[in-house]
Parts: structure tokens; sequence; C-alpha cells
């Protein structure tokens, strides 16, 4: 078996459930963040560092690491585990999403997709056959189906269309697999993805044929892409009321902690998002009381942690002080502690609600979870240190 | 007592010698190669990396702190160690260099210097005893003297007015640590700066006022900053012979690892210079057979690591294909793992010409690692590649 998923616990009062993935590369427990290691790093973070932050699985970008190193570039050199000295899981997304808001030129068919690489206007074509080709010679542990997003708003026929086509290519991703399989290759598990943006009859009739196939786990895709929050979050309470029980359900690119832990809530075991790293390069990052603004002048002087309740390794030595005087000096340790703070705090967080689900007091756990975020204790109360639990900001540039 | 100073060995064909400073903040091996912590980080690197390096001693830049965040400020957070957390030695220059090479609208007078910041132009007025009241503010285990530098060439005049100068101010600093130790403070070692340009004549004057002052120790001042390389190293050969053989002596900003080895030979202790890591972060990394540009395209299938005979962090679990693709990405992951082998590479080597000394065998260390500095092996023989050991390359921007 490429993965097994075992369920440890579910929540009597929520669809919560504390689970844990066993992987090539060791076992996964989920609830689980998963950093993003963009091109074969999770920016300014060695590998000790996502170990000490508790990290188990990363998830690493199909489309750039295509376009540089390249794929038989990283399959040479011994996959992306020896490559980036990684040694625990890795699920890699399809490439898909990023061809939709990075690429060039972009010309969908039955057959694949045309684009111009961002880095340097080359023209590429990539099947769903190759996505899974692609997936194996980076050697991943987990692979995404490749399917094809739409932007929302879009009329119901586009919709519709994507659907169609994401189930055509979620089977012939599956037949590659089992054609790679043959040949002594294709071991890593492979999710398939439900589309249909926010129409719910459409995400129904996709995973009415999705999850007849035999993928290993399932994700949500297509949502918090510009929708409602609340829309969104209907739409995972839908399509986890679908997903079988007994696999991992991973919703993508979700990563503002009060989201993962209502996601959670409704029965989602994976998470990833760049919103904490990126936010952490710029300055910003959650602490338990709300989001704290490095540079804020009010901090020159404090010498708390950034996270008063945080133990990872720089709230446990560094002063808020340091951290703004590094941000302000334009130094890169600054945008490197920082995220630190930040993979540690999403991963614990996500391991916390585990543990809240295996002692049966998730609700409460998720009360005071929020009640406390949104308190603002501890942070500097201006427009710019705001607490305010948006879930849009700073998504929308850097190369990730 | 700020600051003894031991040597445990002298050799018996050169000057080298074998030494260990202890300082407030431990011991100090020699000769000792102190990385530079231009603005209170080594530049990418957390302590821990440091300490892995083997470093037991950093040098930090008085004039940046003083700018940014203000030495009151670091003061106030419990002096550099503590706002840092750096718990090694820390030596602090005067700012005089900086004051030279950044600073706007100079004007130098007997009473100190007044300039322009490089960051905001705000006007400022150091005098000596200012920049020891600085350094005292910042903690340091050990200040240096307030000196003023001549470009070279300068004529003998100025030459000699700024010997002149250099003089009394180091005496007036001297006055000033006694003030402060009457109110309990300015427990740190002070270091007087020799100056006098290459005028062999001028340096002698210089020291013969220096040498009778109770400095804890010497620095050579005023030296690699565009000369010519055998005139620079006659100077420090001229300066050891001068110098008490008691104290320890610093070579002010060498950093190139043959002109280290050359200045260990001729009797110098301690050395800094920003050359290893500003090098590191545009990739470009000495290893023990010269010097490696890692963008180099040769290397992006080279599962070697950048130096096959280093032990560093870096080498021990990265390849050249994995550090060039982080530097051909924009990934600051690749400056930081550069840099890591960059201090590690400079504090062994002089580490390694300690234990020669130790042993007796300084002679055949010296001319070992020099043929095999010069030898290429490992590297790609190409223009941008070459093992030519310049000693001025890459030494002219950043702010450091």
């Amino acid at each position: 078996m490429a993965l097994t998923f075992k369920l440890d616990a579910r929540d009597t009062e929520t669809e919560a459930r504390a689970g844990r993935m066993l992987t090539r590369h060791g076992e996964v427990l989920t609830p689980a963040f998963m950093p993003v290691g963009t091109q074969g790093t999770v920016k300014t973070l060695a590998p000790d560092d996502l170990t000490a932050a508790g990290a188990d699985i990363l998830l690493a970008n199909t489309y750039h690491l295509y376009l540089r190193p390249g794929a038989e570039t990283v399959r040479e050199m011994g996959g992306l585990h020896r490559f980036m000295s990684w040694s625990g899981a890795i699920l890699t997304d399809s490439g898909g999403f990023q061809i939709l808001s990075l690429a060039d030129l972009r010309k969908v068919g039955d057959r694949g997709v045309e684009f111009r690489s961002h880095l340097d206007g080359s023209r590429h074509f990539i099947t769903p056959e190759d996505a899974i080709r692609i997936q194996d010679d980076l050697g991943t542990d987990i692979a995404m189906s490749f399917d094809e997003l739409v932007e929302l708003p879009s009329p119901i026929d586009v919709v519709r269309r994507s659907v169609d086509r994401t189930l055509d290519w979620a089977s012939r991703g599956l037949s590659e697999r089992e054609r790679l399989r043959h040949q002594g290759r294709g071991e890593m598990a492979l999710f398939g993805i439900n589309q249909g943006g926010v129409e719910g009859a459409e995400r129904e009739r996709c995973f009415e044929g999705l999850g007849a196939m035999p993928f290993d786990g399932f994700a949500l895709g297509g949502l918090w892409v510009g929708e409602s929050r609340s829309l969104s979050l209907e739409m995972v309470e839908r399509d986890c009321a679908m997903f079988p029980k007994e696999r991992p359900r991973y919703l993508m690119g979700v990563g503002h902690p009060v989201d993962m832990i209502d996601a959670v809530a409704r029965g989602v075991d994976l998470f990833d998002c760049v919103l904490p790293t990126r936010n952490a390069r710029r300055g910003t990052v959650f602490i338990s009381t709300g989001r704290l603004v490095v540079k804020n002048a009010a901090y020159a002087r404090d010498p708390r942690p950034l996270d008063p309740d945080c133990d990872c390794p720089t709230c446990r030595r560094f002063s808020r002080a340091y951290l703004r005087h590094l941000f302000v000096s334009g130094e890169l340790l600054g945008m490197r502690l920082a995220s630190v703070h930040a993979v540690t705090q999403m991963i614990r967080l996500a391991r916390d609600a585990r543990r809240a689900v295996l002692e049966g007091n998730f609700r409460a756990f998720r009360a005071g979870f929020l009640e406390k975020f949104r308190s603002g204790e501890t942070l500097i109360r201006s427009g710019a240190g705001s607490a305010s639990p948006s879930t849009t900001e700073d998504t929308t540039d850097d190369v990730e």
C-alpha cells in the first residue's frame, strides 16, 4: 500500500477527526498543516527547522520543480527527499493551480494544457499523464490528480465542463499510475480532487464520479479562491459529507488559523497554505492572541517573545524588539525567525486540534482558541496591529 | 581583569602563535576568525549556526548599532549578547571605519567626527569618549579605540596628522573607560589601533605612543584598504615585531584564507572580515581547493557537497546541485547554507593553524594548505570558477 490511513478518534459533537497516515516516509498525524516548499525549500527554512517545528509532511509545487531544476534533474539527484534533505513525507500538487495562476497564454483542451513558463516564456504542454509521471520523477509520497480549476464566479456551463474534464483527467491519471506500476514505479499514493466551484450540485456530480475511483484520498479543490468564506465552508461541509470516512481529506490552499479550525470541525484532515510563511517574511505573524505586525514601533523595546504562549526556537530566544530590529534593518534572519514561528504555530494548532479530538473536548478547544485568537492580548491595538481574522490578505503576489 | 591572554605555543620557524583569550563571555582560542555581525546578526545566520560553525567570538559594528536600533535600546534590552541571543564573546569596532566608508559629509576635527547617517541623513557628532560609552552600552567584551583612518595613498602630512589624532583619541578613550569604571561600568577590554598607513616610520611612531598605554590588546589598522598585498604584509611583519608578545594582536578587515594564514605566520592572532559571508550570499565560497562559484551550470547535477573535505552542516547534507538550484531560483536558503559553509571554513582554517602551531608543524601545514588551495581540484575550471586567490574582489558594496 502506498498509504494507509487510520482514524484514531472522531469528535461526537462535530465532524472533527484525529487520524494518522502512514506514508513511505513516515507517519503523518492528522489534522495536519503542511508547510509549503515551493521550489524545494520552505522559504528561508532548512529541514532541521521544519523538524523542530513538528512538521512530518511538506507540500512541494510540481509546476515550479518541473520548470526548475526539472523533474529529470531531481530524479537524477535521488528524488526530492534526498535533493532537499528532507526525510519526512512529501505531498506534491498537480501543477494545475500554478499553471492557472502563474503561467502565461494557457490553452486548456481535453488532451491537456498548453502554457508558457512564467520564468522564460518557454512553451510547454502537460497532459494528466505527464503530471503523474513528473510527480513520480520527483519521488513524492502523495501525488495529486491533474485537475482543471475555473475562476470564480464562472458561468455554470464552464463549471460543468471543468468537472467533466477533471473526471476524465482523474481517470487517466490513475491509469498512468497503473502503467508506471507495471514498470516498477508509481509507488506513490494518489489523491483525487473534487471540483465544481461553489455549485453544490456540480461538486456532488463530480464526486459521484471521483468517489468511484480507487484514490488513496480526496481533496477539496477550487475553494478559498475569492468567494465568500461562508459559502466555502458550506462546500467543505457538503464535500466532507460525501467523502468516505476511511480516506484522508485535504483542503487545498487553506492556512488561516480560524479557517483551518473551522474546516477541521467539518471533517478535513490536511491543510496547506503559503499564507503563514509569506506573511512571516513580510513581518506579520499569527500568535495565539491574533495577528502581530512585527515592525510596529510599539515593539521597539518590547522584551517579550512574539508569542508568550509559544515554545518555538524563535519565541524561546528572541524578543519582539530584536525581531523588529531585524525587519527594520532588512536583515534576512528576521524573515527566517518569523517563518520558524509561523510554521510552528500552524503545525501546533493542528496538533492541538488533534489532541482535543482524542481527548473528546474539541468543542471547548475550538471555543477557547477562537476567544483567545480574537482577544488581541499582548498585541498593540492599532490599525496595523489589529487582530482581525481576515483570511484574504497577502495572498496575491510572490511566486509560490 | 577584563581580558587575560595566554600563549600556549609559538612556532619556532615563523612568528605564528597559539593562544587563548579569556573574556567575560568565555574563552577564545587563537588564531581566531571572527564572523561579522554587522547589525546584531551575522547575515542570514542564527546564533546556533555560529556555535555549530565553531565560533567563540563575533564582531559587531558600533556605527550600525548606534544608528539602529540605538545603543540605548540595546542596553535596555540587556545588552547585545542578550539582544541577539549570543552567549559567546563579542568584539565591537569603534565605528571609525564605517564613518569613513559609509557616512556622508564627514568633518573630522580634534574633538571628534561630525557626520550624517547613511540611513536618514541625520546629523551626529561622535567623540572618542562617545565611542567608548557606546560600546559599553552595547555590553561588548572587547572594545576598540576610536581612530582616524586615512585613505591610501595620502600625503605624508595627512598620515602624520592622523597618527597624532589616533594617539590623542587612544589616550582619551582609555581615560573614558577609567571614568566609567569609577561608576561601576566599563568592564570591557579595550584594544588600541596602530595607524600610519603603509608608512613604516609613522606606524613605528604611532606604536611608540600606543605601546606605552595600558591597552589589553593591539590592532593593526588601516591595512588591506587598497594598497598592495606585499606592502600590507610587510607592515604586518613590522607591527608584530613591535607589539608585545603577551597581548593579542588583531588584523582588522582581513578574511581571505591565504591572507589570514600569511598574517598568522607573521604573528597575528585575530581576524575579521565580511568577505566570506558577503561572497557566500552572492554564491561564491572558498573551499579547501579554491574558489567555487555555486551558480556555475556545470554544478547543476553535481551530487558532491560544496567542499568534499568539509563537515559543516551544509556540506554534510546538501549537494552542489541543490545549492545551485537555490541560488538560481533566488531562494534565501541558498545564502544561508552558503554562509554556514563560509563561516565554518574560515573558523576551521584558523583552528587548524592553531593546531599546527601546537603540534610544531605550522610550516608544513601552511605549505600544504596553499598547495591544496591553489590546486582547483573538484572545481570547474572556467573563468568564473577559477581558483585565483584574489583578495580584493567583492569588497565594495553592501552595508557592513
